[in-house]
């Protein structure tokens, strides 16, 4: 049998499996072999669209056999490679887009059960119709699926009060390497029954397993929401508005963003429509974002912040501070702050990075890396914005003002890299905080890695996919 | 070399790793080779006590090399085998009780790294003395160590609010079965890069590493908290007062206890002196423990509390309900709480499970079950307690009055246990919600997963100890 007819037959195959018409290879792949951030485009051989876990599963098991690698992919808009294929034509793209189901929303026991494909935003708002809050929330909700949230164990706004989404998942359904479906949709806040899979699969980047469906912890909703936006002097301070945030307001602090001048210059500039607090000035270094979630009477929660923001005025913690009187002023609020990512991009591609110390470091860390950077690069713009409360910044260094971004990055990205690098490595940090490893950050993990943890993550990876079918490249390269 | 001597050997090598003095094996070693419960005692080969995580890698390396089975043990207050070595004298325990240190608190990062031997309790009362919580809360709190609370992933009291162990945990440190050490002590609340082993070794009871310390978050300190007693008609107006105490108090509902009336009269009986609500008459079917924590003012605070209760009287969800005023009273109320397995022992051994369904199941779970069992087994009686907030409940079933405690057991168990176990499949529960599996249960869990998941738990297992030096006999037995 030659190539061609043999691909022909591989193709006919998995259209028994899904159906022909859920199995794409001759037309434009591009929204699937491109990644969100425009970086890389690879070459499937298809794109396979199963409906259900059982089909899924019968496509892992014709892949394993065939010896074709696999590509899960979610809502493709992952940051680093993980749901992109390499450009040999061999590996197919299994999309979990078609299993999209909000399987069960048990109010009482506050768990709502979905499949891998559903698109946040719509978990959310199905969750807000049944009087509860799922908190996962980041920009990218309108597109991105629960599967993908857990595979890459997804961040974002609300983390300093609910965790990451490897804390708001009970369990998992998982389509192993040999096709077998594992079913560990427990709907229980207890359970020590052996080890936990579904903690080692969050965040594996579907490459141990492919996440088909998922229980997640629903919250009690909270009945109103205040929200202030502070200028700041410096990052020490920022770290005192923190502390004193976390003393008046404790799980009442659903969030504690902060965002460098430049990072807010830019917002200014590309978006001049935005009623940007204490702008067009932009004088303070910083700005921060405090958000606080209460129950019960809004004057009752309104005080707290009120009292918690004059003490924060009082000792000089912030220089000036607008609070949102009432849920649009907030959302605005929250849209200036979410504008940024849009905004550095229209200024021209940077050099990003998503890291983290431990929040205490944080000020050092910037003041550092900063110093290195700028005599490195003189001119250089800082683009710093990201979760304090969480020691997590996207760090990102963009050309002097009025240089061409592209040779800019071209020129100084690795030794950009090598300066943050550094730095992190100098407060015990991590050079990936949310967006994970994908085959972007592969060969950093490699290098920063003890021979210890990469050998235990190879043990792992070899005893769940010995034949290496699921996402290859991706997170653990082979030895 | 005969056998004498060769022991001998051993003996005098692992004393040149941790000092002579430190390993014992002729005197009377019952405080580690009994178990809490006096369910079974093992005899061990020796007892060694390693003064750093140096010295303990090097015994597991020599271990391993002699091929000497380990069994880690911490405070020795686990309920379910896991820290008892087998009868064979060929097995070593080690001991985290000398690692005992509290390596940093970093108030700002809200983060505590302490050695794997440092008992809870210490933790909790240095981490309040710098003015933060440590929220976890159970009642070997005082003997029980953070290396045995990690290795088993401990719930207790306060899950309902802050989770268990697991989600209480940013890193640990540990020895692998080849002596290495992983170093994952990172103090960081966002970090993906690559699987998470921190949460693989968390709950695997030994079997997968030997935790030698670890990095925890920590939280704002309440500054008060408000606690109520109430009596019920029943478990659905138990669930219900849960709903509305979701709603009312949000993140502010640190507990949320439940106890059955016979659970209530034994304390009664047994500590005459405890001044318990409602007691002597105990009439109501059900009481309910409401914790809430809170942050500025007691009179806020205390307010939103007293609408809760009102509306829950209003409601009609409780009968009657006390409020503790001040600490003094609050304290005596979880002393009552926490009365509950000493009174019971005091009546007699009972039949023992510590299950978990969905909340929403609860009631319908414990009607099932004690239908079944009071057909099975007249008079029985019904120790019911729990974490109801979290679907957890310790379901123990007691001799009928009068009757003989032992031979009832004797008698009783398997077909009380069988009952049990089909319940909680009926209603998707877990068999062990907070106490693991050790040895006791390792036989139910075979039974109880699927094919599939016990595969991935061996596969994982022979990754990384291939040897089966950690903890053999414990959590997943070999195939």
């Amino acid at each position: 049998m030659n190539m061609q007819s043999y691909s022909h037959t591989l193709l006919t195959e998995l259209g028994n499996i899904v159906g022909p018409s859920w199995v794409i290879s001759d037309e434009d792949l591009s929204r699937w072999e491109q990644d969100w951030n425009q970086r890389a485009r690879g070459k499937a051989f298809a794109v396979v669209l199963p409906a259900s876990t059982d089909e899924l599963a019968s496509v892992v098991k014709f892949c394993a056999q065939a010896g074709m690698p696999i590509v899960p992919q979610g809502g493709n808009t992952g940051l680093v490679l993980g749901a992109t294929p390499d450009d040999s034509g061999g590996q197919v793209i299994v999309s979990t887009s078609r299993m999209k189901r909000i399987l069960e929303i048990d109010v009482e026991n506050m768990t709502a059960s979905v499949q891998a494909g559903c698109v946040l935003q719509e978990l959310q708002e199905a969750v807000q119709n049944a009087g509860l809050l799922f908190p996962l929330s980041l920009g990218a909700q309108g597109s991105c699926t629960i599967g993908g949230n857990l595979a890459t164990n997804a961040g974002g706004t609300q983390v300093i009060r609910y965790g990451n989404m490897r804390e708001l998942c009970l369990g998992v359904e998982c389509v192993l390497a040999n096709g077998e479906i594992w079913n560990g949709m427990r709907a229980l806040r207890k359970d020590n029954t052996g080890y936990n899979l579904t903690q080692l699969l969050i965040g594996s980047e579907g490459t141990l397993g492919i996440i088909t469906a998922a229980t997640l912890k629903l919250f009690p909703l909270p009945s109103v929401q205040h929200t202030a936006w502070a200028a700041l002097s410096d990052l020490d301070k920022a770290l005192d508005l923190l502390q004193l945030a976390h003393r008046h307001l404790g799980p009442s602090l659903t969030g504690f963003e902060v965002m460098g001048r430049e990072a807010v210059r830019l917002v200014v500039k590309h978006m001049p429509s935005l009623p940007v607090p204490f702008a067009p000035a932009c004088e303070d270094a910083w700005h921060a974002m405090i958000d606080c979630s209460a129950y019960g009477s809004a004057s009752g929660s309104g005080a707290v912040f009120e009292h918690f923001l004059e003490q924060a005025v009082e000792k000089e913690y912030i220089n000036d501070v607008v609070v949102a009187t009432n849920e649009q002023q907030r959302a605005q609020l929250w849209h200036i702050r979410e504008s940024i990512p849009m905004a550095q991009a229209q200024e021209g591609l940077n050099i990003k990075h998503d890291i983290s110390v431990p929040v205490s470091s944080i000020p050092k860390f910037v003041e550092t890396a900063h110093d290195a950077i700028a005599r490195a690069v003189p001119g250089a713009r800082f683009v710093t914005f990201g979760h304090l409360g969480d020691g997590n910044l996207h760090y990102n260094v963009q050309a002097p003002e009025g240089e061409d971004a592209i040779s800019f990055r071209h020129t100084f990205e690795k030794q950009v890299n090598q300066i943050v690098y550094q730095a992190i490595q100098q407060f015990d940090g991590s050079f990936s905080a949310e967006h994970g490893i994908g085959s972007l950050k592969a060969e950093q993990l490699l290098k920063t890695k003890s021979d210890t943890e990469v050998a235990i993550m190879r043990s792992i990876k070899d005893a769940l996919d010995p034949l290496g079918i699921l996402n290859p490249g991706k997170v653990i390269l082979p030895g």
